[in-house]
């Protein structure tokens, strides 16, 4: 299922985090626009604001705004004189109140004692509060809650003019999982934190020009190939003459893996493992754990697609569409009220009477986290006559918070937390249930159990 | 493929119609907003300008504008005075500078000798040219160039207050597929043209209130209950007391096939038929008619999804998302120049190479037009890595252009009424092209060849 | 006092009427912008809505809006490809519901048997109603409540593709006071009615290009040279060559007094008469009818400055800036409840207490209407400390409602239809009043009395 | 000349500086509205941004952005949950491009170790570039340029939450003319530079609630009575049950004059003065420095209409509108190009023909910076046929920059710097020329000499 629709159907789901984009765009015919095509990829991250920071002859400036990239740039008189070659960009999603302040728009840029620097951030700091404490009590002052406003007190108070040295000390201070992407006025430099919890991978134009990126689907779309993933603990600069690695930290291993599940474009890759093929192996092996007779297998659009069509394969069931999305996606968009919600109005997904009706269905979707998402859907199912609803969930149980930049409510809230499957099933009003196992979802995955970050279903924290 | 993503890639398609709406929805919770609802399932009919006419205390009030629903009601302060329960809805899609023109918004609002009319229209009246010459030359303005403000004007020349008698006097006279819904103060008009080439159906509200619209879908969004196709040369009219029928014309039966293959929602059901359960037995079909040896099977998204989804059950396929769209959608999105798009700036469709690389493909599309855009398919397959590009198409050559509704180039530009199968096969560069035939099109879609328009693909045009 | 204010401060005035122009801009360097400059130059007659049509290579195009001329067209991509060397423009102000109606904006675009025209009009036609009700009852539709389709309405009937002859057969039939600028494929055509009581002047551009402009500080603006007025009862065609005076009716002569009262901007010249220097004659004469013995002189701004600065001329009185305005017009700006405006917010108009305090004042204020506003204009001076309040009108007594143009209420609502002088200045609460007499004012407009419309003091219609 | 126009006419003058207001909006029946109302008041301070900061039970939020009062919070739904009682408003001129910085709107919204304060800023720190090179030497970030973050810096490296005593130890150490209004969340403080050079009144609603305002004009306009003057040196705190005094540094007094000559608005009161009567005594003593035989007396609109008012009662000349300007502002217009210009157009101003023509003028304006405006001004009135051209300046020469505030460029730029009143004349192009001696214009304010900042006459700062 979609961020969007989670937040529209009961705002029940684990939480998205950003996109972040930077590089050198020198001598590109259409110059700034490229990071724009590349943050248009990585919307799906975030769609909260977006933003660009170019640095050019007059030094950095930012044009960022609330909304989609295509809101926020169809204005585009402002890129007339926007001319530069460094770039860093960014999207963001975040929850409550937060992304709605204009302030919190990244990239953010500020100055200090040796220049200007514009940061994009993806990630959370899980020190974060004791860090600010520690600033404020030296006297600084906050306008912000990003993160990138705190990196940026870090650097300030390092206090000498080269900025990788000053990065080198200060990244290793920071605790979580977190990319960056930090604009100067000669260089663009990205960072991936210790245990490359959060991704961020180097490409190149087709003029040796390098690029970072959280995606790789944001290469695809500027014509740029892929090079390689930034190593857990590697600050990567990227200058106008090429690019410099320094490793600040030991690199650990642990790729969140709800990149896997949910939050990666299906056709980006990660650790060299395609999105879409990851998920439609979590749905084959998930169509193993617990069989089922069934007339067809359907997917929570859009995120659950690719582990249903894996799941209908091996199980050997027909895929339909048994729900609808509406795609036609609008920020303000007064929603239904919840009196008219309960005479039947229901805005993005359309369960299709024609196809479920009479049917037992299998219906996939990605996680459970408070239940009550799930809960609609079983019954939106029931109310056009599936005659059995069984729900397969593409990953483990969800009993553990996220420390690192995911949304997941408090552990009391996770219904997995207090209930067996089976009470979950009851819950949930389906016939059947069954989550993957975790032994099963890294085997989908594909890499080492020790290289992922399974905390919110292991409780045991990378950090 | 989407008709958005159509433009975008060349302008190469068929293109689309409208989206209308109406009925009556007194002591609806939500009022006016239920209308809005609809529209917003009818968006994917019409993205170029949305609007809706509501009949209150004071005449009717019409709000409208370009963009898409959630674009133009995104400022909702005027609804605030906007009472009133009959309403009649618009979404908009026009070819080139028409759609442009803020006038052409509907529904159109008149005030004519005996009271004020809103009217919103889906089609082409293929006599238009001949019946505007023909008010012109007896002293008729017109402020606009849709066919609404046509039929108002006949209405108005009538010379009656009884609006329904106009109507059956007037369209006889209206040659080419339409569907129209007018609004005036005690009543909402459904007209369907004789021959039923586009779809219009009616609906029930919980409370026996009814409604209409130009697709099944707006019914399921808003809760109401599907009641029955308008039939062809059927004019119906709700009352706030409820709803009477009127047959204006003998009923021929001549429904659009495109409305099947590529223009409704999946979720939508059109004379009784799924249109994704037709999507997919296309696609079954086709599997049939040439076999092929390959890896997997990809649609176009998202129009062709149900239909690769259908061949690759069928042929014993691996479906795959060997193109991802980016769904992100703004009007006024800068788009790259060619000189970029050379670079390899890909911003809507995304080929999967991880999953394409070193692959035997099926592509499935719902139909070729110019061809321009399958060359381009083709190429982007090839051009990540695929080893065979085999292309289904899930309808007939288009060898004929439509004057009902659907805006098919001129015969000229029709690369099927030059080339053979084979020679399109060249043309875009595939290593094999299989149409589907229009008996076995007939076939899937479940209905009698004489009840469908396949003109564009037979040149036998129904008027 | 303006027209703003007045609204502002009660709805309770004569309201205003609509600026229009046309022209030749054939070969000019900033083309449709001069246009633009144009209408700038007379926002002052209305602020609701302002448009623009160019005729060029493809036909006549429009580009219109609700709001100043700065915001309709502070986007100006769209005149990109709006070229074209004929022009006509609208500024419109109008009572009510009517002048927030998008589609009330002008010029209108119509397209008729031989072909498009664009209407621009000023004034009222006191037989619309009945002009309508015999179009209608023949078959027409209307889709605004303008003139400006009236009168395209009875073009298109005319059933001749000379539209000079057209209109020479349709304008007698026009009843009213009325301007209009009609923009065709090759020709711009003034008209004026048969007396003069709407205001049309003609001017000449540097390179002896013709314009049309209902002030002549517009052409100061333009750079253009006043050539004379057009006629009553006389139509002028420019075309690309050169003009045509086409006279239709005999030239009566009723030019409204109120243009020169209030209506044109101070530095615009009607019938060779200078706006500021009438209105400045007005208060001197003024001060002769009731002398009076006080401090200081003021006026409400803007439209009674120039009188009350002839009569502080001609009483050896000073002039003070009593009343304050507050220049920053937004026409959506919230405005304080009637609960906070006891509190003394004032949000307009500001009395300086220390200009005022303990002073006896004289205030000139251009008319009386209903009385309302003048009573808070007095009750504002005496809360800031006048100790006596002279009000003087630079007009006579209104005592009967304008049909030619002008929003003057019923007469029931006109207080000098139900009070004598002495009456009213009880009511208002000053301690004198007077008004300029009948004879006075034609005497400081130094025109004949015959050839001013005077009818709101006289009664005395001149239709 | 009012500054819009003196920028659009040539950029040629001293430019402005802000407008600040704050205070206790308990209870108040538009809460938040009157804080608006004010700010509106104080429009004429600057125009390129405004803002608002409250502070309400969920902290201090902010509204603010580039635009006119009525253009920023055109949109009022975010008020709706704008709820509090304590106040700081900003409206912001500024030079450059520092103004379009959407960063640089104020109130600025900043979180430290004791709390968050919002701060409003009128003025300029001489001393500003020094205070930031010491913070960030000590590794202070900025993300603005304004002088309101480095105040906030200085606040929070204070060390101590008690924000009176902190404002205590830091203000001694800012050097200019400055006045601030600080939002935090149980006070409002108002602060005014030790000299007094930046105008701040206290004032009083109804209820007893003080608030703060740059003019008094501000107070008319909410219904706010004037209480008195802040002191310079003096702190004042406004909480929830009333005000307290702090002075925190001896009192000089060095008001900036040209307050009086040109800034505020003329229903203000500055030291118990009256603008307007100031501006007219200056008018009545020019008028006896050189006498001139003369037709009549005009002012430039609309700052030197008060002076030339005085000027003509003194002078026993008419005083008559011989330039007239535009009133419709629109920040985005477009301007007419030099090309377009030379034609001829006139946006803003236009010198009136009829009034001119063959007559002797003498024209006002308040003061002359490089020159080029009053070359423009003199030229227009010659090219409508003015006989002779007398300029009467209502202020001394400018022979040295502003460091406190105000935009006036380097002294090379100065005309009156290089050139001697007969040079000035003739460069001009007037007939005569006068500027108002030093003493006299002392001798108009009605101060003592020492009491005002005379130095851009003088060269004597008062710092």
């Amino acid at each position: 299922m979609d961020k969007k629709t989670r937040n529209f159907l009961c705002s029940d789901r684990i939480e998205d985090e950003c996109g972040i984009f930077g590089g050198n765009l020198e001598n590109n015919p259409q110059g700034v626009y490229l990071g724009l095509y590349a943050l248009y990829a990585l919307q799906h991250r975030g769609q909260e604001s977006a933003g660009i920071a170019i640095s050019g002859n007059n030094g950095i400036k930012v044009k960022k705004g609330l909304g989609l990239v295509s809101e926020v740039f169809q204005d585009l008189d402002p890129l007339e004189d926007f001319k530069g070659d460094l770039v860093a960009g960014h999207v963001r999603y975040s929850y409550g109140e937060q992304g709605k302040r204009p302030e919190n728009t990244q990239p953010l840029l500020l100055r200090y004692q040796y220049g200007e620097i514009a940061v994009s951030h993806n990630g959370n700091l899980i020190n974060n509060h004791e860090l600010r404490k520690e600033l404020e009590s030296q006297g600084s002052i906050f306008q912000t809650t990003t993160d990138s406003e705190l990196l940026a007190h870090l650097v300030a108070r390092e206090g000498t003019p080269d900025l990788i040295e000053s990065l080198k000390k200060i990244l290793p201070r920071l605790k979580g999982g977190f990319a960056f992407v930090i604009l100067a006025n000669n260089q663009v430099i990205g960072i991936r934190d210790p245990l490359g919890n959060r991704p961020l991978s180097l490409g190149k134009l087709e003029n040796n020009q390098y690029v970072l990126a959280s995606e790789t689907c944001a290469f695809d779309t500027i014509g740029a190939e892929f090079v390689r993933h930034i190593e857990p603990g590697e600050m990567i600069s990227i200058t106008r003459e090429g690019i410099n690695s320094i490793p600040y930290a030991p690199a650990g291993s642990a790729l969140c893996v709800f990149e896997f599940i949910y939050f990666a474009r299906p056709d980006s890759n990660l650790c060299g493992r395609n999105v879409h093929l990851v998920r439609k192996e979590l749905g084959k092996i998930l169509s193993k754990e617990l069989p089922v007779t069934a007339d067809f297998v359907t997917g929570v659009p859009d995120s659950s697609i690719s582990a249903a069509s894996g799941f209908g394969e091996a199980a050997g069931l027909p895929y339909e569409m048994g729900l609808i999305k509406n795609r036609y996606i609008g920020r303000t968009f007064i929603q239904p009220s919840e009196e008219t919600r309960k005479l039947g109005v229901k805005l993005k997904l359309n369960p299709v009477r024609k196809i479920v009706e009479g049917k037992k269905v299998v219906i996939i979707d990605d996680s459970i986290v408070r239940g009550t998402t799930t809960i609609r859907l079983v019954k939106m199912l029931r109310d056009v006559g599936a005659s059995e609803v069984h729900v397969r969930i593409s990953s483990p149980p969800v009993v553990s918070p996220c420390y690192y930049g995911i949304n997941i409510p408090t552990q009391e809230e996770l219904i997995a937390y207090h209930k067996s499957e089976e009470e979950v099933c009851r819950y949930i009003g389906a016939d059947s249930l069954k989550y993957l196992s975790t032994d099963n979802i890294v085997k989908a995955v594909g890499l080492k159990s020790q290289d992922l970050c399974l905390a919110c279903f292991t409780g045991n924290y990378p950090y």
